[in-house]
């Protein structure tokens, strides 16, 4: 293991901390909040211990996978830290544990809560809330590889370990222009969202923080109701840009390369699309007597849909209170999640793609032993090592999954929470159900339930991986 | 597909089950019950239609995989479909539907029972009722293979088709000779059973009917109250003889051929006999309070323990009252069930054994990709070919699972009775959590629910593929 190095990387990624969290500074100063000394206060401490660690150059350049996966998973917890001080700092916060799980929940685009009364927050505070989202929605590292002028053969392992979905698709040749174009475009579909919330007729400070929660697809609102007091308007916008942050990046990276045929015809984006037609569909019909017009049953139908298979988890209404078929439906899709390459969480599309396949061609090979059929995505065959991968992610997410809901059994709530605390955390979600449900928060637990739901967020975003490898032993070996 | 030879094997099977049947016709002529001439009326039928269609020999020996599966899933409908006649012949079940119910729960070993009063069957029915569990635990067509001179290269297939385990570990070379050493085995420790409780003092029909229920880990028994009423020596009798039924049938082979040394370092019934211990060491101290001595709490707690991993059923005390973190434990046993080639049910610890080993090797590749290392079971290399089966059995059970729970989520019961429901049926288990807790029994659910936990409970049996198969329509191509 080359220490140096990945030293050397934290060190940056507390000066970008420092930059983030000057943000809610300039927050502070319009509004006049002195919540803003806190933010102030951090990001100078971050900036001197990131420069001071820098000084020293790393001593080698060796970089593995290994390196790769440590320095992911070690960035996001020190962003977690330091960014859940502030939270504590202005006292808006009761205890420490509480700020961290808010903030892992924030970066990890989960959006699930603590706070039962979300608009007693300062300004500048919410503002940081939400602005988590949009930097944990693409990443810190990726961004860090897009701006900086770092060299080495360390980059891919980086995007790799960050980046959701099976595998990462190179956009062009190079990392740090792949990096740059998925910010280019991430920026770019956050303004336009802006904008159109704007012209809507929200004003500014709410367009920009509610388009962080759905461009990271992570749900922090302003709202103690959720989205339920927004609109229709608003709410059809919403919904709207949840699925399009849903969606494969590549596509819009076809369109930005005049490709927008091949964009049409990506394999993932379809199944995707289709899967929310077809919930939006049947729990159309089995929650129809609960509104008094079908275009407003319809309306509320897509925006949960769009929320819960987005993984954001903002909510219009208390779905709750659907019928368990309903319910049932959203919970499915709270373990199928967003697409690959997009700032969702959940399985992904294309890894359920791929296993539907796989257990399609077993079964076609248990009838004709002698036939062999190679799997293809995209138009392209997936790998024997990718298929191995996404099994044994597969595997390890069972693990973890009952491993949680044991642990937080702990507390002795029901099943239906317990089981779906977990859905909501390890899919970055948000709300789940019974006791947990998008009119409820996760104060209910305890603070041990909370570190286990607190790891079960980043395994998540970091897709189980890098978290998991920081308990192995040998991966903390000199050599 | 070859379809005479499978006309000729199903009416072999009819003539089986006319045998089997002709049992409680012997048990109402002992008790002098009417209800003895239904069992004889569809005894006959059944040999009278299997012996004309026998009449006509099979036109061509070829047999693949193919034959095998489609072979082992049609014996066990018919099986079920004929079995289920007497039952609603007899009127003791309102409907046919929920006699179908019972009877497959019955020969699928899960126990699940549509019954809310057990004790009002008459003594052939509840016989018949305790048999088809017996029959069910090691199977009919293993039993097939063991008596009649079936000559051919479909032997194996069959075996295979209905044997649980990632692999069937033939015995002795020959299949014929294999089958007949697991039923002498199965008969054997029957019998040690049925004496065992005829001295704690308990009735013959009692101690046959009860072994029948232990032998199969089904879980049908006789009284309304379960095992509750039993003494304590009863109890732990039971408890023993759950955890042998429920151990891989090679190490009683092992055994068998004085190679002692060799069962005690069986790789699958160490983990298995670690993992009860475990289990019940954590409930013991959650549940500790429940009971007024630790003795009784150690009991009660194994005897639970016991009957769910093993997937049997039976039970002394309503654990649906127990702590969040007991029952959450029984659910992850409910998953988790007995070892391969043993009677119990579940996904069976060699096959969670290997996707543990799997998820530990892809660590190790991840963070020394040059490493490559082999995953071994038994002091056997695990195949390629194994692995993927086993990754395409998890990946099916999951869809399996998530389309059951969706389909009976419209009768609109609660999350917790939903989820166990589909966990009790799927991994042959019986009772569930909630609506469908030991204390309860499946009535409460509507026909169609009732039509997709019997398929659940087949699939669950024929470890899935079989019955998977039946719906593909390439199984049924001529050629």
């Amino acid at each position: 293991m080359n220490y140096s190095i990945i030293r050397y990387i934290l060190c940056w990624v507390l000066e970008f901390q420092a930059l983030f969290l000057a943000l809610p500074c300039i927050v502070a100063v319009c509004y006049g909040e002195k919540q803003g000394w806190m933010f102030l206060f951090v990001a100078v401490g971050c900036f001197a211990v990131g420069a001071l660690g820098r000084l020293k150059k790393a001593k080698s350049d060796v970089f593995y996978a290994r390196e790769g996966f440590v320095t992911v998973s070690l960035s996001w917890i020190i962003m977690s830290l330091t960014g859940a001080l502030p939270f504590f700092l202005t006292g808006e916060f009761d205890t420490y544990t509480d700020a961290l799980f808010e903030t892992i929940s924030g970066f990890t685009t989960t959006g699930a809560s603590i706070l039962s009364d979300v608009e007693a927050l300062s300004r500048c505070t919410m503002f940081w809330r939400c602005f988590t989202h949009w930097i944990g929605g693409m990443g810190v590292l990726v961004l860090i590889l897009a701006v900086l002028p770092l060299a080495g053969g360390y980059n891919m392992y980086l995007m790799r370990a960050e980046s959701p979905g099976p595998t990462v698709g190179k956009l062009v040749p190079r990392v740090r222009h792949t990096a740059r174009i998925l910010y280019e475009m991430y920026v770019l579909m956050t303004i336009v969202e802006i904008i159109t919330l704007l012209l809507a007729g929200m004003p500014l400070y709410d367009s920009i923080t509610l388009s962080f929660g759905t461009a990271g697809t992570g749900g922090f609102g302003l709202l103690n109701t959720g989205a339920a007091e927004y609109t229709a308007t608003v709410q059809i916008i919403l919904t709207v840009f949840m699925i399009l942050f849903g969606i494969n990046f590549n596509v819009y990276f076809l369109i930005r390369e005049r490709k927008g045929l091949a964009a049409l015809k990506h394999e993932e984006m379809r199944y995707y699309l289709g899967v929310i037609a077809v919930a939006i569909l049947l729990i159309t019909v089995n929650v129809r007597e609960f509104f008094t017009t079908i275009g407003e049953t319809v309306r509320h139908v897509a925006f949960q849909v769009a929320s819960i298979i987005t993984t954001t988890g903002f909510s219009t209404t208390d779905f709750n209170k659907w019928p368990e078929f309903s319910k049932f439906i959203l919970v499915i899709l709270m373990f199928v999640g967003a697409c690959a390459g997009s700032t969702g969480g959940g399985i992904k599309i294309s890894r359920v793609m791929i296993m539907a396949k796989l257990a399609k061609n077993e079964f076609s090979h248990l009838i004709h032993p002698k036939r062999v059929r190679q799997i293809s995505l995209e138009k392209h065959v997936v790998t024997k090592e990718t298929l191995r991968s996404i099994s044994v992610f597969f595997i390890a997410y069972t693990f973890i999954y009952a491993a949680s809901v044991l642990l937080i059994s702990l507390d002795n709530l029901d099943f239906t929470t317990n089981f779906t605390a977990v859905a909501a955390t390890l899919n970055n979600i948000g709300p789940g159900l019974g006791m947990v449900g998008p009119t409820s928060n996760f104060s209910v637990y305890s603070d041990p339930a909370k570190y286990v739901l607190m790891f079960d967020m980043l395994a998540g975003r970091l897709e189980l991986f890098p978290m998991l490898l920081l308990f192995a032993p040998s991966t903390w070996k000199r050599n």
